[in-house]
């Protein structure tokens, strides 16, 4: 489909669309640029392009799809590096969480020519580095993209074929909302779980043993999203603030009203509130998101 | 090990016990109560107990183990019940989440001869009802048992043996300490869990289908723990209220700093937080009490 693509940060989505891709067959070549001696060393034992390079011109130069997937805080500098050369008609895309300001760093740097398509696919793992990726990671997963008002609409329809290719599905929006979604949806349960270990390890009444020993209870399930990696968290903090302190705002003051009712001993508040909670699990199991086995299946895998 | 096991309530955790004890060889007849015409029907149906019975005097007359598995809110009233029938020398035990109160609402009605020794498995699913149930469920699991002080030694001995033939490891703490504990790894969890889940359904400007969708990027395993029983979370709440206000001050006020860390785009005050939690997830999985697998091995499943 695509006669070069060129992976730009070899973690675990870039790994994974380079997995998937070959699985694909969505791409004749596919090169791949890691900045870190460690991780093209780690990339080219695994094997999963045909070419691992520390040579960024060198990567995109002649690719007719780029995929920027560093941290979105990299984004603006790898931008700049790469734009010279871009190869005209090439599309140039990414997989940030944060799409205002990926457009914000991207699109200043890129030649005309050269079509931009901002994406950003809803998978991933707590695991990082390349050994992480996987070639059925997007399977059944939406991807969304983030067109630009006036951008060219082939390149956007090609784009999305070769998502569909890797086994996703693809949604549309503008970057605005997406960034609010995904500050819902990703960025504010992101921020609770790494505030809820972060809490339980300063908890001084109660020791860390503790909190490990009987993390069954529900803890252990904050703990997965809190061990995801701390560059690209910070990045999309850094990088999607208003609508994280918006959502973060809404949380709060849920939270207050749930507080009271705790606090009140409002035991119909809580039932009704705790009810109407299960039919949002329903959907999204339904709807293939997630599985219906019990503790997400992986008690009896243990 | 046990002549007759009486089982006081038959969903997830009453079920689950049931079928352990019968893999365990714990007991040579289960007797399992419920006061639901339908749950009885169900149970039955399904076949882990000798015999099901709506006549809570028979199930536990002649019983040398009692367990009241029961949502705590009952536990008053099913306790007063059953007193009068419980036999010299047997042992009553329980199963909730939050012991101090199990202790205030249990132990006046325990006769003197009665060993009351209360429990509370660390093990759980989201699902409830009778067909919840597994053997399994506390494989490799703690349960913390909060003995009364000058208890019968032999009756919490004898008690711990039977946990242990079902799977599990044992652990003794006061009841004080087990629900400052526990509302930090479980009610906390929980609560915040399901309060992300309402918040994310009352956001206007982000459509239910669009939360529902997106969900694979970490907003999904909010929503398995909040669609746990409402009825059973509603009587921890009202139960543990102390702890739970203790521990949700706490989050409150880490929150805060997280959130003006955000706010001021504190990225090293970020980096440094999002890395000291993985630490807890690694000991978690090193503990056995979670799997490593990627997203808890659950989309290669799906």
């Amino acid at each position: 489909m695509f006669q070069k693509l060129a992976i730009v940060g070899l973690g675990l989505i870039g790994s994974s669309i380079a997995h998937a891709a070959r699985r694909g067959g969505c791409a004749q070549a596919i090169c791949g640029f890691d900045a870190s001696d460690d991780v093209r060393a780690r990339a080219r034992r695994i094997g999963f392009a045909d070419v691992i390079t520390a040579d960024l011109a060198a990567c995109v130069k002649d690719a007719d799809l780029v995929i920027l997937c560093t941290p979105v805080g990299a984004y603006k500098e790898v931008a700049a590096a790469a734009a010279p050369y871009l190869a005209p008609g090439a599309i140039l895309s990414d997989v940030g969480s944060v799409k205002q300001a990926a457009i914000r760093d991207i699109l200043p740097s890129v030649p005309a020519g050269v079509h931009f398509v901002p994406a950003h696919p809803i998978a991933g793992t707590e695991y990082s580095g390349p050994e992480a990726g996987f070639a059925s990671l997007f399977d059944g997963r939406w991807i969304i993209v983030t067109p630009l008002p006036g951008g060219d609409d082939n390149a956007a329809a090609r784009l999305k074929a070769f998502w569909q290719g890797l086994g996703a599905s693809v949604d549309a929006m503008d970057a605005r909302h997406h960034d609010l979604v995904l500050a819902m949806t990703s960025h504010l349960p992101h921020l609770i779980a790494y505030n809820i270990v972060g809490t339980a390890r300063d908890l001084e009444d109660v020791r860390e043993g503790e909190v490990i020993k009987y993390s069954a209870s529900g803890f252990r399930d904050s703990t997965r999203i809190a061990a995801s990696d701390p560059t690209m968290w910070r990045d999309i903090f850094l990088n999607n603030k208003d609508a994280v302190l918006e959502v973060l705002g809404r949380f709060n003051e849920d939270l207050a009203v749930l507080q009271r009712a705790v606090r009140n001993g409002d035991g119909q508040f809580l039932f009704d509130f705790f009810t109407r909670t299960r039919a949002i699990r329903k959907a999204i199991i339904e709807q293939g998101q997630d599985t219906a086995a019990p503790n997400f299946g992986r008690d009896k895998a243990q």
